[in-house]
């Protein structure tokens, strides 16, 4: 199945660089021909699944601040010396470190039944151990409305629709609400705890963590709790029966003060103008729960193992190719901010910037942000891009992933290759987000994507600047 | 779609009761048109999801022996009451009652990880927390080899391959043994405790309990932990690499002394031949991880909405049909050989027992162990079943169900209908045991098939006796 697969895409590929022709002013045909050539070595490679299963396995979960993922760091550099980069190195940066600790939720009333649960990142613990009373909301429209002080010393539970599966992942926004600002509600409320309805497009027992939204400068001052959406089902359901629900809650989550944190940074100088960097990447940092093979070590794998087979050409390409493996994202992008910081003076040289930051399904559409000079070159990779599955999207799309944001912010322009995330919210921030999750041949798609088309704007002349 | 289908079942049906001949002499004219009607009012009937939301939802997870599974009873002899059966009442018996207790197990080298796992039914307590190295063995056979007291003070880990998918569940048994015999070898190599991959079919975080074997009349002296499939691999994985695992442990699962369970009986009152009794039934505990939707609300609720719609025909058929809702099926068939026992001077009596306890998916295939001229009725009722995509299958196949085992025994004859077992060992004994995993659709399509198979030979004046 993965050799028929991986043959059928060679095959493709093998007609299209016959039919090469040299009538592109912004790609020249030796470019197009070493892009084919990545892409007929990519699909074949098992390097991408290396690093996973590597990253995955021997670093395991890795939690932004945690000593995990500080070996995740020595990993990345170890990684990038073995794999041909030029340079490889860590750009520390300190951060304020939220712990998950241990959690104990229970269905209290009508009967005693264990409930699936997950602090969110950022709540508060719980000072003992809560027993109360729930109110129920049926979404987060209804909570916004609660008046102050109205529910002192209650357990407020807020329902909500299960997330819409799409490709593109639109419903994700929608159903984050709850779990980004409920808390503000049911805090103001006068609530002991807030239970949320995880936000999640599967049906299992599992509950999705992530960051919750800040006040202004603060962060709750109460628990709360995302429970899978079977259990949402249930207490669903049971409150439609009238029944009195209550709830027994223990958690430990709590900030612990700052830590240390850090992005690696692997470069291939370029040959001719060593100074433009075109940027690519993915997250190091992982929740907790599962060991992040889906989120984000496949973008690691996908970008670093582009990189590294553009390693293997007989030459650099023109401009630098930069893997960064962003440190801390699941906590609030902070190694994205301190990248852009860091690095402040010389975004100007950042002449493209994009990370893999979706999954591992196969991709399905590039979309940029860049001149219009420079979209024709978009325009052209697209073409190259064709036999992968891959159509071209629009060219007025801005970011290029969230560790991309505060970059874009500064006038970096960006290119996405647009992942199929139909099933990622499946997965996403719980413990299922584990290595055999990962499509060998899908990730290799991927792989084959990026190198081709990091490798023709490295060796472009073409500025992309918006 | 739901509607859809409902449609097409229907479509079906309609042309079927306009083709029904006289020219059968085991089942009268009148028999088939009346089972037809029950399938055709079983199809577009809600009362199978009725039955299964009400139990998971108001009732909730009930261990045999547990004070939910009393709740349980209770809840079963009042729907008896409410859905027109003649008779509902509780038959009582004792037994041993084993608590599953707080578990947590995580890995302790080659780094901190969290272990998703769950005590198996019988397993013993650690004294205190245990960390300990671990042993690998690559599958059950290889621990079958084992020396005496060779591994004083380890933590065994026994891995397996992934349970093998089938329509039938087929792979279970062999799965099984690992679970089943793993911790007499662990405890005779003088190990602490014994960690086994999980017996399922699924790729989820979920470890799958289930009961052990006893030797003779004894118990595990350690415990004894089913982990994930995912976990599992990520255990080989690591031990493949040649680093040294280390597991950290501590459960609270043990035998906590006698208790009471009891079996729900439901009779329609035969007409004819009262004392004849066609026996059917599921099992109303449910393993405590999940609401026990598939395992077993589904057998239960399909078999007493099946029985419910024949209580509403104008005239009781000839014989009795007895439903009965079995205590204490997962932890030994307790409740089936309690009413194997306290009905035995009765048995020559039951013309005919068998069970749904295979999940909820659709059923395929009839099945049956009768005496040549029963073997022709139930030829008939397959021809009967075949538009609800159900094919007749070996008249010498023993065995109604888990629960039908001690009657079958001492000579009573059974029949089948064979669901489709694919995904249920991605659930079966999990925390996604819950209801949104059944299909109302697929329920209905069970309920149609024993209405009017169940009717057919209650109504019957053939003997089915081996």
């Amino acid at each position: 199945m993965q050799q028929l697969k991986r043959l059928t895409f060679g095959a493709v590929l093998s007609i299209v660089s016959v039919q090469l022709m040299a009538t592109q002013a912004v790609i020249t045909n030796d470019q197009k021909q070493t892009a084919t050539q990545l892409m007929q070595t990519a699909i074949k490679s098992d390097l991408g699944m290396e690093i996973v299963t590597s990253l995955t396995t021997e670093i395991g979960p890795r939690l932004g601040g945690s000593e995990a993922e500080e070996r995740a760091r020595d990993w990345g550099v170890k990684l990038g010396e073995s794999l041909g980069f030029d340079n490889a190195r860590i750009e520390e940066f300190t951060m304020p470190f939220w712990d998950r600790g241990h959690l104990h939720i229970s269905l209290s009333s009508p009967y005693q039944q264990e409930l699936y649960g997950t602090a969110l990142g950022g709540a508060a613990p719980t000072k003992e151990k809560i027993n109360a009373d729930v109110v129920y909301f049926r979404d987060i429209h209804a909570l916004t409305e609660v008046k102050d002080n109205s529910l002192t010393g209650k357990i407020v539970f807020v329902d909500g629709d299960k997330m819409v599966k799409s490709q593109t992942g639109a419903g994700y926004g929608q159903a984050n609400q709850r779990r980004r600002i409920g808390w503000q509600h049911a805090q103001r409320s006068g609530a002991s705890a807030l239970v949320v309805r995880s936000v999640g497009s599967d049906s299992h027992r599992f509950p999705h963590s992530g960051m919750m939204s800040k006040d202004g400068e603060n962060w709750a001052d109460i628990p709360v709790i995302a429970i899978s959406n079977p259990d949402a089902d249930h207490l669903r359901r049971l409150h439609n029966l009238g029944k009195p629900l209550a709830i027994s809650l223990h958690s430990e989550s709590k900030w612990k003060g700052e830590v240390s944190s850090g992005n690696v940074i692997l470069d291939l100088i370029g040959s001719e103008k060593p100074e433009e960097i075109v940027l690519i990447g993915g997250h190091l940092d992982s929740w907790d729960l599962g060991t992040g093979a889906v989120d984000d070590g496949a973008g690691v794998a996908i970008t670093t193992a582009a990189a590294a087979l553009i390693a293997k050409l007989p030459k650099r390409p023109k401009r630098t190719i930069r893997v960064v493996m962003f440190g801390a994202e699941e906590v609030g992008l902070l190694g994205a901010f301190a990248y852009a910081k860091q690095h402040e003076a010389n975004l100007h040289n950042h002449v493209l910037a994009t990370e893999s930051d979706f999954g591992a399904q196969t991709i399905w559409q590039l979309v940029s942000n860049v001149n219009p000079q420079a979209t024709l070159l978009v325009d052209e990779i697209a073409k190259i891009l064709s036999p992968l599955g891959i159509v071209r999207g629009g060219s007025d799309v801005v970011g290029g992933g969230p560790d991309i944001i505060p970059m874009a912010a500064k006038g970096v322009p960006t290119i996405r290759l647009n992942q199929n995330g139909r099933d990622y919210f499946d997965l996403h921030h719980t413990p299922d987000d584990t290595l055999d999750k990962i499509d060998p041949d899908e990730l290799a798609q991927n792989i084959a994507a990026y190198a081709a088309s990091i490798y023709l704007i490295a060796d472009s002349d073409v500025d992309l600047k918006p």
